[in-house]
C-alpha cells in the first residue's frame, strides 16, 4: 500500500478496489486526521487524471453550462476552507456482523470517519455563476472512476439536494490539510459535503448536474440505502429503502483498543463523537460496568462547525475482564441506541449503537 | 374543565395549574388536532388579559424599541399561518415513570403532542422592524402568567436562538384551526415555535427581548433541562444538563389503547410519528410480537414541513396476550432507542423509546 504513501498500520479491507481505515491510534487525539490516515473508500480502480487535461462540467438545469479547467476554477471563485469530518455510511459495520453476517461489505471498524481541513470554493458559487435553475431540486455529480460493482458497470455518482449544494460549507476541494488534495483522494478535485455521508463526496469530480431528481446513479438509486432487515439486498433496485444523507448521532472508543490488556488503576479512555448535519453532541457518557453506572466524559467542543467533538475520560479499572461502554445525546436531548441487534439492515449501514471495548485488566 | 371547553374526556393531570392531555382517541387519524382536544401544559393560573389593553413590547438589543398593539401587529406585520406540531418536552414520561419514580412530574401519556394551525405574523418580521442587532444571539419571551413553581417565583418565560427567531416558521400567532386563539391556549397572541420543544412557544407573551444570552428565566435556565441519572433535580442549578429545544425522533401509537382488549382477527394499528428539527420520519416498522418480527406501517408523508406523520397498518393477532410495538426511523438512518430505562432522567424528558401497548386479544 505504499503506493498511496499510507501509514504501515492502515487496515486494508480490499487491495482492489482499495478500502482502508486506519486503526484507532490513527484518529486518536487528533483533532485533524493525517492524510496517511484518513480512510479510503473507492469503489472502483483509482483513476490517474493529468490536472492540465482535465476540465469539470457544469450542467443540466442552468442558464449558463460551464466547462472550467482547475486554474478556471481558481481564478474565477473565491477560494474557501473549512474543516470537516467525513464518515462512511458503513463506519462501525463490524458491530452489525456481530449481529449477523453482511456477505459482501466490508467489516468496517470505527476509523471510516476522519476529518481534514479542505481548500477549494463554494459549490453553490459555481452553481450561482451557471445559473442554476430554481426547478433544480438536485445536484449530481459524476467522478472518473467506473466501478464494475455498480450494475450495469458505470461512473461512480451521486447527489445531493438543492438546499445542501447551495450552503456554503460543500466545497469542490483541491487541498487536504495544507497540501494538495493526493491522488488516493480524489486530485486534482473532489466534492466534500460535510454533514453528509462520505458517499456523497465524490472524488474525481468531472461533471455537475443540476437535476429536478436525485441522481440515478447506480450509488444514489440502489446503494447506500438502508434496507428493512427482511430484504434480500441482491434483489433490491432503485429506490427500495431510505437513501441516506444526513448522518445521523454516533460516537467511537479509540483508546482502549478492543480485546487490549490494560494495566489495573486508572487509565484514559477517549474517543470522537458527531451529531450530524446541524445537531452538535450535546454529553457523552461512559460506563466500565457495561452500562449499568455512567459518569460523564469531558466532551470538547468542535474546533470548526462541521467536524466531530473529542472527548476523554479517566476511569479506575478492577482486575479481570471489563467491558467500557460509551454513549452520546445530541442538542434535542436523544440518545444513541443501546444495541446494535435491532439495527441491523441487509447493507450495513448507520449502526450507531452504543460503543463498546472489551479489555483485560491486568492483576 | 368545561372552564375550557374541553372534551369531556381530556386526562387532567392537574387542575391548578391546568395541565390536561387529550386520550389518544382526540388525536388518532386527525391531521389537526381540535382546539377542544390539544393539549394544555401550565405553570400557573390562566391570565385573563384584556385584549384591547394588551401591549406587545419589543426590546433589548434592538435599534427601535416596539410597543404593539394587537391592531397594530396586524396593520405592521403580512399575516402568515401554517400548521406545526407541538411537542410538550415530558410528552410519554409515563414510560419513564414505569422505569423509576419521577416525584412532582406530571405522567403525560402520547397526548403531549398536537397539531393545529396557527395564524399571526412572522416573529422575523417583527425582529427586523425593530432593528434587531447583530449580538442579538438569542431572543426571550416573557409571558402573562406567573408561576409560584419558579424559583424565584416569576413570570413564565424562555428563549431561542436568533438563526431559529429569524427562521420564518417562528410566529406570534392570535388564531388556532381558523378560529380566534382561545385564553387557555395563550390568548391573545402566543408564540409558535415549531420543531421545538412546546416550552418555547410562549403563551400570552408581553415581552419579547432581544439578548446577547438565553434568557435568564427559570424556565429556560433551570427547567426544561436534561440532567444526567445521578443528578438532584431539587438541588440542580441554572444551567445544569442539557437545555432542551429542538425536538427529538418519536413516535406513539393511538390505536389499540394500552390495556384493551381487542377482537381476534384483523385490527387496525395507528399513530403519529414525528422527526424534529429539519429531518423526516422516512420508516416506521410495527410488531406484534414485542419486536422479534417487524413490517412496515404506511406512513403518510408530513402535510405540512412543520407537522407530524400519521401512520397505520392493519395486522393479525392470535388469541392471548400481545405486545405491539412501534419504532420510528428518520432521514439519516437514526432509529428511536429500544427501551425507556436507559433514557430516564430525574425530570423525566425526551423519552423517544420505541411505543409499545399491550393489549389482550379475544378467543
Amino acid at each position: 500500500m505504499t503506493l498511496w504513501d499510507k501509514r504501515p498500520d492502515m487496515i486494508v479491507h480490499k487491495a482492489d478496489p482499495y478500502n482502508a481505515e486506519p486503526p484507532p491510534s490513527g484518529l486518536d487525539g487528533q483533532e485533524l486526521t493525517p492524510v496517511a490516515s484518513f480512510y479510503s473508500r473507492n469503489h472502483g480502480e483509482i483513476p490517474t487524471l493529468d490536472p492540465d487535461e482535465w476540465r469539470l462540467q457544469v450542467g443540466g438545469l442552468v442558464d449558463s453550462p460551464l466547462e472550467l479547467s482547475l486554474d478556471q476554477l481558481r481564478d474565477r471563485y473565491e477560494a474557501k476552507s473549512l474543516v470537516a469530518t467525513l464518515q462512511c455510511a458503513g463506519n462501525r459495520r463490524a458491530g452489525l456482523v456481530e449481529v449477523r453476517d453482511i456477505p459482501g461489505e466490508d467489516p468496517w471498524g470505527v476509523g471510516a470517519t476522519s476529518t481534514a481541513e479542505w481548500a477549494g470554493v463554494s459549490l453553490a458559487d459555481v452553481l450561482a455563476s451557471a445559473g442554476a435553475r430554481s426547478d433544480a431540486a438536485h445536484v449530481a455529480f459524476e467522478a472518473a472512476d467506473v466501478s464494475a460493482l455498480a450494475e450495469p458497470t458505470q461512473p461512480y455518482g451521486g447527489s445531493i439536494p438543492a438546499h445542501k449544494a447551495r450552503s456554503p460549507e460543500v466545497l469542490l476541494a483541491w487541498g487536504m490539510n495544507g497540501e494538495p488534495l493526493t491522488r488516493v483522494h480524489g486530485a486534482p478535485l473532489r466534492v466534500v459535503v460535510p454533514g453528509y455521508i462520505g458517499a456523497r463526496s465524490v472524488k474525481w469530480v468531472q461533471r455537475i448536474t443540476a437535476r429536478a431528481q436525485p441522481s440515478d446513479n447506480y450509488f444514489q438509486a440502489t446503494a447506500y440505502r438502508l434496507l428493512p432487515a427482511e430484504f434480500n439486498p441482491a434483489t433490491a433496485g432503485p429506490g427500495d429503502g431510505l437513501s441516506l444523507a444526513s448522518i445521523a448521532l454516533n460516537a467511537a472508543i479509540l483508546r482502549p483498543l478492543d480485546n487490549q490488556q490494560v494495566p489495573q488503576g486508572a487509565i484514559r479512555v477517549s474517543g470522537y463523537a458527531l451529531a450530524g448535519d446541524d445537531r452538535a453532541v450535546a454529553r457523552l457518557d461512559v460506563s466500565v460496568d457495561a452500562g449499568r453506572s455512567w459518569r460523564q466524559a469531558a466532551l470538547a467542543p468542535a474546533l470548526h462547525p462541521w467536524s466531530w467533538q473529542q472527548w476523554h475520560i479517566d476511569v479506575d479499572l478492577r482486575p479481570g475482564p471489563a467491558e467500557i461502554v460509551a454513549r452520546a445525546w445530541d442538542s434535542t436531548g436523544a440518545a444513541q441506541p443501546e444495541s446494535a441487534g435491532p439495527l441491523w439492515n441487509p447493507k450495513g449501514y448507520v449502526n450507531n449503537s452504543w460503543a463498546r471495548v472489551r479489555v483485560t485488566v491486568a492483576h
